[in-house]
């Protein structure tokens, strides 16, 4: 039992309650700002982005910011407790022009390239010498090291710091940061990434932080899946669904995905399996990172049999409607239609 | 890294090292025979059930044990500190005629459905009134259900047991047990197998044992390939495997296979990753298990497409070189030629 | 080009068209019955077995009939130009009451079982000494092999003789039967076989029949998926549907899903895939039948991991709606949403 | 049988022996040059390249050749019954600027890249106006989209042709050629392509060549595994292997890997499964194109998944010791050890 507890506690501060480190939370209503710290670019103000955006202002970063749009732009200026510390500009050229360190999370990689490259709206039409980049988005290491290429032209420096853990770890700043770049480089990014998240870690050269994701989410995407078809068939079994959870918790079929992201209703409170699937990871990011683990694996011909089962999985799952839904819906996609409905 | 400490401390009791549950292991050498234990029967003292004999020996209860090889019976009747405690006999029937509590571990349904029921030498020809039948091995769990509705019309009762933990958890006394049965049955079974392990779960009704182990094999045999090729992917993309295996460790992509018993040598110590995949869980084995998986899925109509998949790369390694292997060794099946030699 | 025309007309007679062979179609309203002719047992009147059935009465058999439903009974007591050749009677026993030649086409492994031992109402409780039974059920080989054992032991002869074809080929007498039986038993069918098909192959000894079917609708199962991705795909990349199935069966990749059943609606007429998926053979009959391929591959322990992945990608299917639907209905199921809609 | 028949027969020109309408191969020693036909650029002289080449210049082209090897074009120059009809140059440069119309057959999209776009030696480098390039390597459709746009700039024009058919295709001038590009460009390459191959299909704008090439060698890909399983299996329930080819060939599991490249040994003469798998296609090139196929399916977000599991099983064939047999080779990868030595 006691991996079990210990389980559901970090599954609570991981996924939706306060965590200790966290306790700045319940300072929302009154941010002190020390005027010391340093004002940060901040350019793509998604689901994710738009919670570490908050997590530097709540520490007293003072930010610039740009997303296309407009309305996620406002949202963050109008956030309670801050006066007068988010200010919105018009163009990743605008940010830069403003900011030399500059914090970037944006959902693939063609996104990545245009805010970079650009021409006369990019960051680099705008950047300054000695300028560090840091880009928190999911996206091909080959494009990583062509931006961190671009960078070291400009006399500036690109780090690559791809994250673990979903919207609500954004949110507590629990997020895992996979960093790659040079030490110095690392050095500097760490001041900042450590107050979005509880893990950051110097995976190597640029690129070797999206293949630690990407290898990362390849294993999850696989896991999920495995944990659903043996909820699944247990539950056709006569197995009671807690109880299965306990006893793969307790023994050798324990992961992540069984222990603090259960797919089967009923069995974890305040996960998305338990709220229908809803908030959490969307099966489409999960296809797109899978995409990604396809290409690298085909690129240094490495066998990925069940990564590439996977990726087509949630691949049919994407086309099949549930492209919204949490990745652990795959438990659903794999039930009988009339336990469906 | 906390979790990464815990993880390589329970790696290090589960697995190898004293457990401190264990310290009686220190005694081998001068055992005390509490005479108030009852006597069992015990059949099939291959690798599994030679140390779940032997942890019972060293409890303090005397052996009627049968197997058909009579070097592994000469073996443990001669094990140290043990006199008189172990006697041997020719045949099931002969254990079912001394002794009322049974426990089998055998390797497969076709073994099980011979020592229970062959004419004149099964356990059933000989079985006494009120015997409790406790059956350890792996099976299809429609045999169980068989055997305990032969058990009942003898007055007997039955019980699966089928166990979690490899080799080294049946010495250390930490298997985990997953019990179908009813709720006497149940009990009376307990007090011996809490003897041989950690953990004693009951599941439900006779065959539910049988349904957790599968379960739990599974999900164990998918994520053991999935920890393989994200292993060999992120070492191909330039990543370091200990530094890989901790950010995994540490983020969602964790799983027991990743955790305690990594499939890239030089990771993990003292696991058969490290030891040329000597020792451990045979591939042959896991393949077994996945036909059960497998057999009850499509009985249920359950799919299971990552379990199949696994299924049919453990069946492809079993036919070319890797049965005797650890089932960790999928790392190196997938390995580049040149990694392999 | 050429293949192309001769793989269309092939498709023609196979599937829809009056083929030559079939003249004795013209012939429903007034078929001769020539007295020489046995009676013959029919037992299972579903989709496949009422055209069997008929072909037989057409050629100027007589049936003893028995089948579940009444209905199904009824309707072929009345086909046209069938005066008193048709007797419906209650039970597989008064139908070996009455015939030592019997024909049985029914669903699964249990039905077959039930139809030839039950007690009092199966046709072993009512066999005719020397008799002849043909199971044109696809089933487990080792059940066919258990039937003929008691065949044996009644001084009768079985055979098993599963079909490939759909319900178009048995309406047209163009079934494949595989058959599994001793020589001289495979001679007599032949006799009755080749009224209800074009080509009837001996394969072995009993067993074998079932053996070939399996093999035939797993590869069968495998290419279906295949030529719809293939088609998927090839739409994706801007190719005309029309011409892409034309370069397939003139190149490498031609199969007779490709050629004669093509998945993609709009490429062949008359197929199910040109009549959403309406007719043919259904998803979960195809289901079944891998199913049976998985046990047999798990028993001889043969890796088939297309094999497995088609039968669990068929179980999604089933279990999402697609169960009634023609088994080309894959392409459907793999196509964007909007396509579906 | 008259399908198997045919079947043989289509086999035997297709891969070895002489086709009737390969009679010129009988005039080797006495090619007659009819100084009117265009004197061609041939890029590329590897296994399909040289056979393709030698094709033109029976036909009476004389052709300017480049490869990197010196001993490819030596053999070629030198070929019997051939007298200054081929000439050899030293770069791709020197090829363009002495011929407008250009063949290339290379083995992958960077040969492809580097042939056209090096500066100083790539083709693009010398190009005459009004040029033709004919690109019958197998590559990304993507690639070859960029050499068309850079092409047009050069007022040239270019044709993906990629072909379908073994090396002994190539040498009996049986390829197909599924060509992309404008219907002008189409019109002056099938001039040429007709000479080395049976069907020259258009497929429409640049880059559907590749498409149909893709599709078509996954699905065969797929097929190809699909009736090594198939074999294996039915060979272990007891099927003679010839009579499984002879059913599988006559009912719905027919492909063209089960008819006229059975993988099987033994089965048809002169295939590479009766030649220890020596010559054909080798897996490692098999691989590639699924790869192709892999990444044109997740730009266009197109499910595969017998595609993709098709793709990593000759993935691990080739990176097992499989890499340079022929891809039929899946039924020895899948056979039992003591069958494989």
């Amino acid at each position: 039992m006691a991996s079990l507890r210990k389980a559901s506690t970090r599954f609570n501060h991981l996924l939706w309650q306060q965590s200790p480190k966290c306790s700045n939370l319940s300072l929302v209503n009154g941010v002190k700002h020390m005027s010391s710290l340093e004002t940060l670019g901040f350019i793509g103000l998604g689901n994710m982005g738009n919670h570490m955006a908050r997590n530097l202002v709540k520490k007293g970063h003072k930010l610039v910011v740009f997303d296309v749009s407009k309305n996620a732009m406002k949202t963050i200026e109008n956030m309670e407790g801050c006066e007068n510390c988010v200010q919105t500009v018009n163009s990743p050229a605008d940010v830069a022009a403003q900011c030399k360190h500059i914090i970037t999370m944006l959902p693939a990689t063609q996104h990545v390239q245009e805010v970079y490259t650009s021409r006369g709206t990019g960051i680099f039409s705008a950047i300054q010498e000695n300028s560090l980049l840091v880009d928190s988005s999911t996206i091909d290491p080959a494009a990583s090291q062509e931006m961190a290429a671009i960078a070291s032209e400009k006399d500036s420096s690109y780090v690559d710091a791809p994250v673990s853990g979903g919207v609500n770890a954004a949110r507590d700043a629990a997020l895992t940061f996979m960093v790659g770049g040079a030490p110095k480089s690392f050095e500097m990014a760490q001041k900042y990434l450590s107050v979005m998240g509880r893990n950051v870690v110097h995976c190597g050269p640029v690129g070797t932080g999206q293949a630690a994701k990407i290898c990362n989410n390849m294993l999850l995407g696989i896991s999920m899946i495995g944990t659903s078809e043996a909820m699944n068939l247990g539950k056709k079994l006569g197995l009671e669904p807690k109880l299965l959870a306990k006893i793969l918790n307790t023994s050798s079929g324990r992961c992540w995905s069984s222990e603090v992201y259960n797919p089967c209703p009923g069995v974890l409170d305040g996960v998305p399996s338990s709220n229908n699937y809803y908030g959490g990871f969307g099966t489409a990011l999960m296809t797109k990172d899978l995409g990604l683990a396809n290409n690298a694996a085909t690129v240094t011909k490495s066998p990925i049999p069940m990564g590439s089962l996977a990726h087509q999985i949630y691949r049919i799952m994407t086309s099949s409607g549930y492209a919204g839904k949490d990745f652990s819906s795959a438990y659903k996609f794999l039930q009988d239609q009339e336990d469906k409905s």
